[in-house]
């Protein structure tokens, strides 16, 4: 589809010039009106778009579900995935669904009245037979580690960043360990839960229930968790934390009231935000423009594959 | 436009169960399969949706300007726009600029041919003339203080909410104080070096160049910041900072650096981020889900309005 870049290249110009050309803007000289009219007229350039897109069957639009943006992992992950988009001819609709099943069939729909070319999950709530039934509908990605025909993803490995994260904190002299995790029957916490649980075996400790925290999202998680510590008796000495957002809660409510971290509590991080430098804080790397790239680029092919992307332990000051 | 939803209340069942009929999935009881079918005969709900937009004249899409969401002011801001959108029949298309203006032009050609229904500018680069010649295709609404005939806005007073903290820093003692701002120019940014200038003379102190730092965005800013401030010899007693990020690369690093917060420096943040909850420090909020809804009203809405949104100050511990 021409847009007002090449428009702009033909005619010699800057996008800007051609804008204020298509907007009869006064203080445009006459030659250069002639040159974008004529580079107009020779790639049929039309706004009426719809008409483009009835012929063509395609709309340069990727969806992307996501439950939410307020939560700095989703965030991240979006700008990275925006920043590749904007290196294409495409745009980039956000379907945000709060885990609501309903807004993610909305997004499958859209899918299938091809209302977008192609749909990104970063997370979900529907079950997969039924992203499943739509994989005829249009091209799918998803961010987690599930194999289903014709379906495209690219997937961490979170059970070997947990394993190495818990194998760090072991060899820090950490005998009991607890994690915490967002919703507990994710992709993603089944693994570290696995993850947790091969290395509690493999090390010959016992697994306690109340080791395994769950529902933790936000900072506001980590200060909820950080509370409970301080009043409990019997407590881990590490925290292997589900992100450096409910670990930065974790970590700056314990440092207040007086606990020295990681004397008191080892604590790794996820993300490797802003913050966990700030904090000094081990955490585990996610390269999130890589991660936009590469689901830009399934989004985008033909063929369905498959991606791994490795996580790095980052080793700072709170172990 | 009929959707999904319509189909399920008409057809007395689940929007899951409609996309399973519409998919062919196979346990589906045929009664069922039967009333969907009556209600999409009924509506007429059709996949050819650019036709459909053909017809109508309406895409039933909103655009939203941003420059990039990996910060939490934005990732708040799209967040809060996101969740007013899932409440309309409308999806949120994205244009994440990087502040480069030819994505601008790209977002307001969108618009132009009828890509889109209505475009919310977060934050912009090009010039109000630019926006104000694209007033005339389309419903355009501005987050900021400008006066364009035809197009809405939606602003904060950051005049009345920067001179009111440092009308309270000035309370609590403070002769000399200090400021950081983003982009120089960026309308808030006048609006807030106003104040401070208006501030300084009310109380009959000198404008120092060095008090005012700009380009300070991300958290690793205020690191920098922090790392400027305890090599320098002659420096303010408080500082009024951007946004909540800055104000804890700043906090953090001096805090770690033996630095008493509010005793060595008093510092105010902006945003009410959780991280400013986590490290008790005063701020100013904005709330993000106010605004969100504020602006898809004025989207929605044919004629141009002016909205304003007040911030309040939050006192905790760190003036």
């Amino acid at each position: 589809m021409t847009n007002i870049h090449d428009i702009a290249k033909m005619a010699g110009v800057s996008a800007t010039t051609v804008s204020r050309v298509l907007n009869h803007h006064p203080h445009v000289n006459e030659e250069t009106v002639k040159a974008v009219q004529r580079a107009i007229d020779e790639t049929g350039y039309t706004k009426n778009i719809h008409a483009v897109h009835l012929k063509k069957g395609r709309t340069n639009l990727i969806g992307i579900v996501v439950p939410f943006m307020d939560q700095i992992y989703f965030s991240q992950l979006v700008d990275g995935i925006a920043r590749a988009v904007s290196k294409t001819d495409c745009h980039l609709l956000i379907i945000q669904t709060q885990y609501i099943e309903e807004k993610e069939l909305e997004a499958l729909e859209l899918l299938k009245t091809k209302q977008i070319d192609c749909l990104i999950f970063c997370s979900r709530s529907v079950q997969v037979d039924v992203i499943q039934s739509y994989s005829q509908s249009g091209k799918m990605v998803v961010l987690e580690d599930i194999q289903v025909e014709g379906i495209s993803c690219t997937y961490m490995n979170h059970y070997d960043s947990f394993y190495a994260g818990l194998a760090f904190l072991y060899a820090n002299g950490h005998k009991r360990i607890s994690i915490c995790l967002n919703r507990e029957n994710s992709t993603s916490s089944l693994q570290r839960k696995k993850a947790f649980a091969d290395f509690l075996n493999a090390h010959q400790l016992p697994f306690l229930d109340e080791d395994v925290v769950t529902d933790c999202l936000y900072l506001e998680d980590g200060i909820n968790l950080a509370n409970q510590l301080i009043q409990s008796a019997a407590r881990p000495t590490a925290f292997l934390v589900t992100n450096d957002q409910v670990a930065a809660g974790l970590y700056t409510t314990l440092v207040r009231a007086g606990w020295n971290v990681p004397k008191d509590l080892a604590i790794i991080g996820f993300d490797n935000q802003s913050i966990s430098k700030a904090l000094d804080m081990t955490t585990v790397q996610i390269p999130f423009n890589k991660i936009g790239e590469q689901l830009i680029k399934q989004a985008l092919e033909s063929e369905a594959t498959r991606h791994e992307i490795k996580l790095e332990l980052i080793k700072r000051g709170t172990v």
